[in-house]
């Protein structure tokens, strides 16, 4: 089934469109996951088995009120090869609690690269030996600035693969003001230029349905968001930076013109260090704040 | 050492500016490679040892004509665990062979993220089990699209550790055209933002050298260069795009305006794949086309 499909039916399943942001940073992970890690071995394994436990337990707890994941996976990198093992026992881990799989990576580049790259996510590599999978992720972020002919390997990749790809499109920091916010010679800033790309890549899965490329625009300028919903009518967005960065949920509501999966919230800090300032464990807090995003959405939706 | 004067002091011993790309195709492996595959596990298993072999088979061949090899993560990163433990035995082959290890992700992602990366590019990740080692890269090659707040991290962290960042200006594919290429409204084309903004993030390694921060410029616009050369005086370029790709080593000469160092030619299947058109075997066709390389760009620097 189609990406797009996949994504609509889940958030009317789960009655949810909060996506889980996986961002473990071995230096603050959960205790009891610190307690699983084994005795011995180097620190990237021994972190690694930490990382993949503190994943676990977070999807334990705030996923059943999350629709997907999504795996930093610059946090999982930094752990080697050790790392990349708990990060493809984490999408298997996801992918056993039903949740959808957004790996985050922002990957872009040429030609073969980029195929490389969808082989390395949502496909699988040809080789003297058989078939290599890849992660098996449902979706991924890519970033734009190659240019169209560097976004289409990794679209054709995904959609052969019945995945999705969330192209950047205006991102929630503030420096997104220094190059996607630049005014063009022919008008408008550059990330409006970023969502025609988008637009004119993605196919709908139905009739009236979402498109299988869907654009990452950061809840930190919601003021934004009605011209990114008219400029890109069918397409998913991927809605990070609710909670510390500034963004409020009660600002989304245009994202949702495009049906109730056409706003997808991300949160990881939020809802992992939950506990910090709520006095109860850290499965609990993150339980209790997952669910108070997920009712907060489903109710502007 | 900081990088710039490790990268200036090797290009003049090794009389070379030539950075050899490793994009290991498992399906397009050197004979003598597949051969050392063991015999049993899983595909990904068998591919990445397949790739090591090649990866190391190419350093011993065309190495000695050049001063740094370029891994394309996507390229392993889809062998996934076992891909990751290939590249970092690479990376090691690589630096025993006396070469630099630029690692080309072209990586960009905010705060936190960004840091994450260049902990697993260049630097380390501090654990409750000690310090877990990175790649061990001497350079990576970064993103600018989310602006400067997102590339400092990157920065910081190469500074950090002695390494260096090279961000992509203007990349060497048509679709360049598509975003890189746009004019402003208050002048110039993109990518001559990007590349002020690389300029103010660099800092020189001494007085007259080189910066720590380069810029990947595509070979294949060499009209753009003496502009480049002006933006970015002191600035390493990465100069990607020669041979399948159109670049000609002879119309770069204004990138070593800034010393025999300023100026990196990345060259990959032009070098990998010699074999297939001068009836010789993949090793002495790779090594003499790497050697014809490096005395192309010797003498004109």
């Amino acid at each position: 089934m189609r990406f797009a499909d996949r994504l609509a039916g889940l958030v009317e399943a789960r009655g949810s469109q909060i996506v889980l942001g996986l961002d473990p940073d071995p230096a603050q992970l959960w205790p009891e996951a610190v307690a699983q890690a084994p005795g011995d071995g180097s620190p990237a394994r021994r972190a690694a088995a930490a990382v993949r436990a503190h994943c676990a337990a977070l999807i334990d707890a705030a996923g059943p009120a999350c629709v997907a994941v999504k795996p930093q996976l610059a946090c999982f990198e930094r752990l080697g090869a050790d790392g990349w093992a708990a990060l493809a026992a984490t999408v298997e881990y996801a992918r056993g609690a039903g949740l959808l799989v957004l790996a985050d990576g922002k990957r872009g580049d040429i030609s073969v690269s980029a195929a490389a790259y969808a082989q390395a996510l949502v496909g699988s590599t040809p080789t003297p030996f058989g078939e290599a999978q890849g992660l098996g992720a449902d979706a991924f972020t890519a970033n734009p600035l190659l240019g169209v002919d560097a976004l289409q390997p990794l679209v054709d990749g995904a959609r052969a693969a019945g995945a999705g790809v969330f192209v950047l499109v205006r991102t929630s920091n503030p420096g997104a003001a220094d190059v996607e916010d630049l005014e063009l010679a022919d008008g408008g800033p550059v990330w409006e230029r970023l969502a025609r790309i988008v637009a004119a890549l993605g196919e709908p899965a139905a009739a009236g349905g979402l498109t299988d490329v869907g654009a990452v625009v950061g809840a930190t300028e919601p003021r934004h968001l009605a011209r990114m919903r008219e400029l890109m009518p069918r397409t998913p967005f991927l809605l990070p930076g609710i909670g510390a960065q500034g963004g409020r949920v009660e600002d989304l509501a245009p994202a949702w013109a495009a049906g109730r999966a056409g706003g997808l919230i991300s949160a990881s800090r939020s809802i992992t260090q939950a506990h910090e300032s709520a006095h109860r464990s850290p499965s609990a807090a993150a339980r209790a704040e997952a669910e108070r995003l997920r009712a907060s959405a489903w109710s502007l939706s």
